[in-house]
């Protein structure tokens, strides 16, 4: 429809980069269109840690489960969820902040989120590819403390940034009515099933026949890796969530 | 840089619309951008509610408290952290889904939020303005009722879209240095110092000379109006963060 609309729609998430480096010019761009995402409340509530130091970024890719291109990438991010910012504002009046609810961790959450992705987006109209690192939720306590986050803090995610050497295929997507609703929630198992199968002819293209699997298959085997440590990892953050 | 980032860095929230109709190829764009965002473990933990019909519509605007715009606008959508489906998918391999966990929730709001951000840039492209509407979490177990929203389901938040009636300054954001790290967290209070000013002009404009305030004692104010019911409402919908 346009060349924007184009390009959200190209997405997909980039795991191999050349060394060409990500400029100074680049990173002011991606991080002012971070900036500019919506905040509930204009609140703010995240922090981006640019990670320069290589020997640091290598603890994180350990740590995130030895995912090489986390310290490959030029260019590695880590997005917080911040309400520590949001706590000193509301000291300065002598007041009391509310940070142990779900209310406030949702909308930090949310605005590291919105701010990222729009980060994302403008990486991607640069040129550049992009992938989410969820695994930094593996060891969060650890990557807290090599970052030196401070109570009410904590990563959602990192992302790596940098120029695409390689040409993967966008991975289908569940069928729209799987997802969107007219005024009420509907259920449609039915679209699970043909999802199932394009997942299954999407992971042979990618396997080279190796792979056979279907999205459910993938949605139970993830079952069995809950990261039980979240909860108490985020109490131990502050981030109490009552 | 580009006519992409040049748009995100752009955005400002609109809260009134003409009544030119947003058009089904202009929705069919918006949905398949928010199809295309990343998504922690292919998961897709989100759902979008359009809300076409108009007495429904009326009822969502009352409980956001009494939001006109969210009646008015061509537009409404209603983006729900989803697990019920990973839960049905899971459930088809006989296995139990992590559902009662920290990770999970933040893994199905993350989706909600990145997809959203896709659908507003999507929106914005073609000369549509966005606002999200945070206050459908004042009364949650309201619209979720009038929304049939089942278990492991809560709207994160709503969208209101169409063509712009307004042209509303571009509010200021934080200092970068406030918002942005290299390697560690550092504190950086004097950053604060100089947004509380520019907020404080930017009121102050906004409002024709009748609004005094600074970005610190908004925070303070919002202290005072915490959803408290948030956490009760979760467990009542199923996610029991433990």
């Amino acid at each position: 429809m346009n060349e924007i609309i184009s390009l959200l729609q190209k997405h997909r998430s980039i795991r191999k980069f050349t060394n060409e480096p990500v400029s100074s010019e680049q990173l002011d761009a991606i991080l002012a269109a971070a900036q500019a995402a919506s905040s509930s409340s204009n609140m703010q509530a995240y922090s981006v840690i640019h990670i320069t130091d290589n020997g640091l970024k290598n603890q994180l890719a350990a740590l995130a489960g030895n995912q090489a291109y986390v310290s490959e990438c030029p260019l590695f991010l880590v997005w917080c969820a911040d309400l520590h910012r949001y706590a000193q504002a509301v000291h300065r009046h002598g007041d009391t902040p509310v940070t142990g609810n779900a209310e406030n961790f949702i909308v930090a959450t949310v605005d590291a989120a919105l701010a990222a992705q729009n980060a994302a987006i403008a990486a991607e109209s640069l040129g550049l590819g992009v992938v989410y690192i969820g695994g930094l939720r593996n060891k969060p306590a650890e990557v807290s403390q090599l970052l030196g986050l401070p109570q009410l803090v904590y990563p959602v995610f990192g992302m790596c940034i940098g120029m695409p050497d390689q040409e993967p295929l966008l991975r289908p997507r569940l069928p729209r009515e799987a997802v969107y609703h007219e005024n009420r929630y509907t259920d449609n198992e039915g679209a699970v099933d043909v999802y199932d199968e394009s997942i299954r002819d999407y992971m042979k293209v990618r396997s080279g026949g190796k792979v056979d699997t279907t999205w459910s298959k993938d949605m139970a085997a993830k079952a069995q890796r809950p990261r039980e440590h979240m909860k108490p990892f985020l109490s131990s953050q502050g981030f109490e969530v009552e």
